[in-house]
């Protein structure tokens, strides 16, 4: 899997969280089903577009918010990992 | 098929033809096939994210930023759709 179908799934969590609902809430408000919300968010299954765009919509955002979230949490994971790699050094 | 589908290829349609490209330089840059690309622009196919973010790379932009140019488009759309009817009534 790529490192966009992990982050992506990261992101969904940490938004999700950050609405205080839980992956059944969710699911209800996407439309989708709720264990295929769990595998999103673990990073199991690459999701298209249009599941992208009904999360979005679902976390009250538009669709490039979200993937925008997304490299956020990829530019974080890169200064964390530079960061402990200077550590080791 | 959504309305973001048939947005999101007339996105990859402008931005491919903004470079000067042909369907064929692009595919061989994203390493799809080309006539998944043409597809793709026609709004015939769902795409996944992974193949966004290839087709994001290789118009050297990130996927968060085409999908932004999706948005502009629909938002263009929705602006013209206003206006013609403002012409009819």
């Amino acid at each position: 899997m790529s490192t966009l179908v992990a982050v992506f799934g990261t992101a969904v969590r940490q938004l999700r969280e950050a609405r205080g609902w839980s992956q059944e809430q969710l699911s209800e408000h996407a439309n989708l089903n709720r264990s295929y919300v769990g595998e999103i968010e673990r990073g199991q299954v690459i999701v298209s577009i249009v599941t992208v765009d009904k999360l979005a919509r679902a976390l009250g955002m538009n669709v490039a918010a979200l993937l925008d979230h997304c490299e956020q949490i990829e530019r974080l994971r890169r200064v964390q990992s530079i960061k402990l790699a200077a550590i080791a050094c």
